[in-house]
């Protein structure tokens, strides 16, 4: 048992501007961030939003110890008061957040602190590595699913993963996606998802004969063997000592639940032949697993070509998120507050695309009543309200002449409030919630924005309130520059 | 404060084995594995070898709680023999390894666990994430440091990092192979890796004008002050507000350290007019600091094309290693040991790149005295002796008719001894000592190997003797599938 302070995982410029802050009277100046994203990892439809949890903990965790503060003191850049300061800090601000397994979009926030600056600041680095690491397993994850279909998913990446809290927490997002099992038996004991695993080639090889080792596995656990058939030879070693030990071993004990594991050589041609051979025997009831490098990619290519796999072990491709291993959240200013009124602020770039949307915003998602498919996302200043009764009228923000007009819609505003002056309002929700809520979530979309190829781009539309206010501080700004 | 027990980061499959060990008797076999990996990531030259002092952590802390064997009970597979076992489980094992900073190369051990059937498989899961994390991103930052040369390199990604530990971890990874900084604070507060960071955009956002805030920065920091450029616009705005800001507050003092940072945009352009803008100014001693998804490929293109840059700031793509994130460490069996007699073991494969090279090995690295440079490695078995003083033939393990014979070299035992029966007998040198001597590895490859297109291939070759035990088994165990 080790004890660990993640108070410290802050960029360091967090702390040369919290004490900037300080020193320049912001001090007490409350802010609005927003924590977005820009694009979806492998150009894909949406992804998922997970890491709040992990946000929670850091929040109610945070604080500095003594010897925190002294080695702040020896980097010589930071005033006493400033330091007496940190002594005593907690988080005191509010955060709202889209729920875990939300399905999540570009350019909307996904998570709004409003604090002080230098509260605002310090969260930032934690809260950026928590949504951007689990966001992204819990959307690989989704896409894995969306490949298997209803074919089980045991996540295995652990040896793979990017460290301890890459595994554990990975193993946690890769459920909340779409996994139905993970190999990690920290996630099951300390995060509540379940694991299982059965043996490995050292166990095989360690028995003078691969028979030998089969049958000693099957003794120990009839009901829960998976044979792994490849340490010698798949075809004519591995699957006969499978079936010859299941014949032996299980089937006079009216056992059904047997697999077979193949985790090497041409998935689909060995699948095939081993099913063949397993109903030859009789053996139909025989589940085949396979693993080794598997993605989305492959998986589909796999069932596409017939192969007839039940259960597919994803490892280091899911827990690295290997095709795209970076989720882009961004973490930005939006707006500063005086005296009760928020004023919107903007960061411009000569990227159209790096412009941020300002203000303190509300986040809606339009459902048709009909199909109860998900339309768009709406962006809203944090105050205004829509009349649900009327009808709904939408422009493109790229090309603003273009408008869709919704009749028969319902609103559903995904902003929860998660901290209030520093207390926890939410009521955190189980894992299997979360997964469930998920799986709902990835229900309600179009299917034509699940495809891997060129899915159907869904919009985040502005408001027009929202929209002048971004116009005009384009505008302002674009002045200032200009008139400099 | 948080305490966290990382003892059940274990792949729930070595449960099933260990307690499979405990019932068929096994439970005191002695057994030999070798953790090695098969390809360089990117196809690169070399790799860096790191994660041994989370190894010496974990195995120093391995334990069950109450809670963790009533856990185990709860799943209903598990013998109270073997639960009663676990109860006072540590390790007492042998473990032998690489250095961390040690360049490596594929199919040689990096480490060799002697153990218990039970204690050598629970720790699989633990070494191999820790080992297969901390070899990429160090890996990756060599790769980073020859493409920079003598710039400095800056790590900045922990928040794109893959959760907490790949943040931190891979800072420490990342300072051994190459990086000269981190923005992370954790990192230099808990491992000592010096950490730098200025101002964010929200800074600038923040004052009213870009300039204020550039002025209030300058003020509170004017030894240590980096102008973030690009909030507004780089060219027409950002340096020539840092200009007026070193005129005005740094060139009074006398200070010359200053630099400005461009994080958008095409860096190579920006710099080149920055420079001269600069320049023009009579600011020569400004550094460009740049940033922006940079990696190995961009940073030697912009080099290339003549960017007067004098500090990469690199973030995601080194801390996620994007363009590879996967390290493929294995780990496996290579030999039990019966009444003091190692007795060699193999995993056989129809990819003959998979199998495995079996037995208790050394691992010998020959320099040539005249050059110093690293010519091959060498892997013998145990206890097999080399007369330095001969000259030395060794064949090509793919095409054995291909010798090479070394005339004037020099052998080294790569392997040290980390624990003896469970008890640390290693020197953990401190994280300086570590980079200096990673530093040296490197230095003494040829800078063939340091390509990033088609590097000189290093040979890892096996003893004579080495190599007929491997023959032996393949045919040994050829001969028991096709006698089946």
């Amino acid at each position: 048992m080790k004890k660990v302070n993640e108070s410290m995982l802050i960029d360091f410029y967090e702390f040369t501007m919290a004490n900037g802050y300080f020193e320049h009277g912001y001090k007490d100046q409350t802010v609005y961030f927003d924590l977005f994203f820009r694009t979806i990892p492998n150009k894909g439809g949406y992804a998922i939003m997970a890491g709040l949890e992990s946000v929670i903990e850091f929040i109610e965790n945070l604080s500095f110890t003594e010897e925190d503060i002294a080695y702040l003191r020896k980097r010589n850049m930071f005033s006493d008061a400033f330091l007496t300061y940190l002594k005593d800090f907690t988080f005191t601000g509010d955060i709202y957040a889209l729920k875990e397994g939300t399905v999540i979009f570009p350019n909307e926030p996904i998570l709004t602190v409003r604090a002080t600056t230098i509260e605002a600041q310090l969260i930032e680095t934690y809260l950026l590595v928590a949504i951007n690491h689990q966001s992204l397993i819990a959307t690989k994850a989704s896409r894995l699913k969306q490949a298997a279909g209803d074919r089980l998913l045991i996540e295995m990446g652990a040896r793979r993963a990017h460290g301890v809290s890459s595994a554990n927490l990975g193993a946690r997002a890769a459920y909340i996606g779409g996994a139905d099992l993970t190999s990690n038996t920290y996630a099951d004991r300390h995060l509540n998802i379940p694991a299982s695993g059965t043996m490995a080639h050292s166990w095989i090889q360690l028995f003078d004969t691969e028979i030998e080792a089969f049958r000693a596995y099957a003794k120990t656990y009839p009901s829960q063997t998976t044979f792994l058939v490849d340490t010698y030879d798949t075809l004519k070693s591995g699957i006969p000592n499978a079936i010859e030990v299941i014949k032996e071993v299980l089937i006079p004990k009216g056992i059904k639940t047997y697999a077979i594991r193949i985790d090497s050589g041409d998935l689909t041609y060995l699948s095939k032949q081993a099913r063949q051979m397993l109903d030859e025997a009789g053996l139909t009831d025989c589940k085949i697993v396979a693993s080794n490098a598997l993605d989305e990619y492959l998986i589909k290519t796999i069932i596409d070509q017939g192969a007839p796999i039940d259960i597919f072990g994803v490892g280091e491709r899911l827990i690295t998120a290997k095709s795209d291993p970076v989720f882009g959240g961004v973490y930005k200013l939006t707006a500063i507050e005086s005296d009760g009124i928020v004023m919107p602020k903007i960061k411009i770039s000569d990227n159209p695309a790096k412009i941020t949307t300002p203000h303190f915003k509300n986040v809606y998602r339009i459902y048709d009543k009909k199909t109860g498919k998900a339309q768009a996302d709406l962006l809203t200043i944090y105050n205004e309200t829509i009349d649900e009764t009327a009808p709904l009228t939408l422009f493109n923000p790229e090309h603003t002449w273009q408008t869709t007009t919704y009749e028969d819609y319902t609103l559903k505003n995904l902003m929860e409030p998660i901290f209030k002056a520093g207390k926890l309002v939410y009521d955190k929700p189980k894992i299997e919630a979360i997964r469930a809520y998920c799986k709902d979530q990835v229900a309600h979309l179009w299917d034509e924005m699940k495809r891997f190829e060129h899915p159907h781009k869904y919009y985040v539309d502005l408001s027009k309130k929202l929209w002048d206010v971004k116009m005009d501080l384009i505008n302002s700004n674009r002045s200032k520059i200009a008139g400099k």
